[in-house]
């Protein structure tokens, strides 16, 4: 595969103030068109610095994407360093000029000076149009290797990769053919999922697996290479299926919420939520998907005992004798907002989301989900076990996966 | 200033599957320390790259933070290339082991044999305990540099620096003195309030002023070196103070919630929350704090107009003649709710979160806040403009805001 390496430039980068969204991207980009991005290097402003990571680069890898020290500040050190680092003079180039004047002109702004340099450039570099700014991309070749020098502002380096970058990189012929497949799974802990599907790395040695945990579950990105790509990652997935299959809730870049959205419409079923462990997180996700009132009738947080009696119509009787985090609780709980919603389905969360109110019988993390429609209504039971966050987190995703399965036919 | 490096270590970082927030945030730490951090480098799961990167490190800086690969899947190679680097056996730690068994069992979970390896550690290491997961992290120190090694999961990752990492490095005794102060500011662009206090850049060149937007607001990080840091800080913070005073919320790490919950726990105040656009965020956002179950008694999300009519008891003619979004509807919201809930507070959202729905009259982001107390109700009419995401975001921080305003008698 040929090696690749992403140069981040800027303080701001190493002080937290901007996270690197751009290495990310690009880095994503690159592998998709098969290449093997091994490095990401961030440095500051700081001419020494960026000098000796592009020789180190220079050394290692055949593509080089560097962004980010552009601008027309004083800080912006880029252009002058990769310059002289592929010993190249410096020129003004009236045209560029003619170009900035433009733009500033169509904004009706005048130029601020400083926009002049933006004019001058390295006289061995090809340029890279920059549509949604000033500073110019310049592309360096030698021996070999290609420097792509992008500027950092996110929406100008996106718009130049897919304009100039990618095109270019998609035609060179060199490439190795490359597929991956994000599997995204919930319920399952990332030491089960391998237990489960271990054997699998032997008996598909092209297909590379990864296991990446996220609050809402737990990716497994495959990957392959050459030409049988596709099919490698076919015929492992298939087998994947078959022993995780009901934890897998979607591909690629979906959300459980989006996924339960989609399945609720499908089936032109309604849904009302009650809520008192996860506070108004799972009303929050099933609503953050677009259109979400043409099956989200309503959530109910009660969060006291008195909302829930008064409210949802849960007994004060089963408060009393089976406690608010209880099955019987969040079982009236799940009936209750259905019957008042008059909605196809009602689902509830009670426990304890810590980090205070846990007792020997009934620990921080304990959480009940009801479920009701108009066919049946069970609970489950869930043991979570970290942060008053996690546990609310988790909680939420339990109880949308559980609406899942049950639609799928899985409970 | 002390050399500081961080070093990220995933596949899923290089692919750009994660975006690596993880050196944003320990950059943060660190600069907010006084070290200087000159290098981030992401390296994949691969034990010749790590080892090269850590020999770079080591002659490079002092202090190295090293995240990601501690996990028990055999692409997680970090513990193994660090324990090389310090010529360490590995050595089997029971007492790890024990403690991992009763994690799972407080979870009432097997545990998978793969863990057992998280209780085989470096010799030569110091543990650094994980409260949120099973991978320990660790402290090397040689020839006057410090490693630290963590997981890349952030929740634990962040933990493990809170409780364990900073409050070391804090006692270190050649750190360069320096001071910086967050400011937390919301209901204020970054572009007017940097207009407001630019001012303030040339009245005190020791301080440095830099701006974060975040969802919450903008972010005012005060920087200042030397023995005088925390005088120049504090004279900084006055003037800042005495211009935007009322659009600073807090200081540090604590978010616009907790204020609010501080406030009304001080003022021995109760909240319910009645929402529409923003669909269970601020009773989630309430509901993060621990001991919520003191101030907030209920939310309920009317996101259909009969949930509006029915439980909060808006007249269906208000609906009707000023629609669902409207100022009238808020106020009837906020006033319902709090009615029912027989609390001191009832505060409301409705509002369109987009992307459909918007008219020309009524365009996607106008999002009414309503508030009722038993003095008086009021509406505030506020005009948001990205995506769906950012609306809710925007609207459940400034509903939150609103009450810190009403409770500090601003409003």
């Amino acid at each position: 595969m040929i090696q690749a390496e992403i140069i981040s430039v800027g303080d701001e980068l190493l002080t937290g103030i901007v996270v690197n969204t751009n290495a990310a991207y690009i880095g994503q980009k690159l592998t998709e068109l098969g290449y093997q991005v091994s490095w990401i290097t961030t440095v500051g402003d700081n001419k020494e610095k960026l000098a000796s990571v592009l020789e180190e680069a220079y050394n290692r890898a055949s593509l080089i994407v560097v962004t980010g020290g552009l601008g027309p500040t004083h800080d912006d050190i880029t252009k002058k360093v990769v310059a002289e680092f592929f010993d190249s003079k410096i020129i003004f180039k009236p045209d560029i000029l003619s170009k900035i004047e433009e733009r500033f002109n169509r904004m009706g702004r005048e130029m601020a000076e400083v926009n002049r340099e933006q004019a001058e450039v390295p006289e061995k570099a090809e340029l890279i149009e920059n549509e949604l700014g000033t500073a110019p991309g310049f592309v360096f070749a030698r021996e070999g290797r290609t420097f792509f020098i992008l500027p950092g502002v996110p929406s100008e380096m996106q718009r130049m990769m897919e304009k100039s970058v990618l095109p270019r990189l998609m035609r060179e012929k060199d490439r190795i053919m490359v597929r991956s497949k994000l599997l995204l799974t919930t319920g399952i802990v990332e030491s089960d999922l391998y237990e489960k599907i271990k054997t699998l790395l032997c008996e598909f040695p092209e297909v590379k697996l990864a296991f990446l945990p996220k609050t809402s579950g737990v990716v497994v990105r495959l990957m392959a290479h050459g030409l049988s790509a596709e099919e490698y990652l076919l015929q492992a997935e298939a087998r994947i299926r078959e022993r995780v299959g009901k934890f897998i809730y979607g591909e690629g870049e979906t959300t459980i919420e989006k996924v339960v959205a989609d399945l609720l419409l499908k089936k032109k079923l309604t849904i009302a939520v009650a809520e008192s462990c996860t506070g108004g997180l799972v009303s929050h996700k099933l609503t953050n998907v677009p259109g979400s009132s043409n099956y989200f009738n309503r959530g109910i947080i009660a969060y006291s005992n008195k909302a829930k009696v008064e409210v949802l119509g849960v007994p004060e009787k089963t408060i009393k004798i089976h406690g608010a985090v209880s099955p019987e609780t969040a079982l009236a709980m799940a009936e209750g907002v259905r019957l008042i919603s008059k909605t196809d389905i009602g689902i509830s969360t009670t426990g304890i989301a810590g980090p205070g109110g846990g007792t020997p019988v009934k620990p921080v993390g304990l959480v009940y989900i009801g479920y009701a429609d108009s066919k049946r209504s069970f609970f489950e039971e869930h043991h979570f076990t970290r942060d008053r966050w996690w546990n609310k987190e988790r909680s939420a995703a339990t109880a949308l996966d559980l609406i899942r399965r049950v639609l799928l036919d899985y409970v």
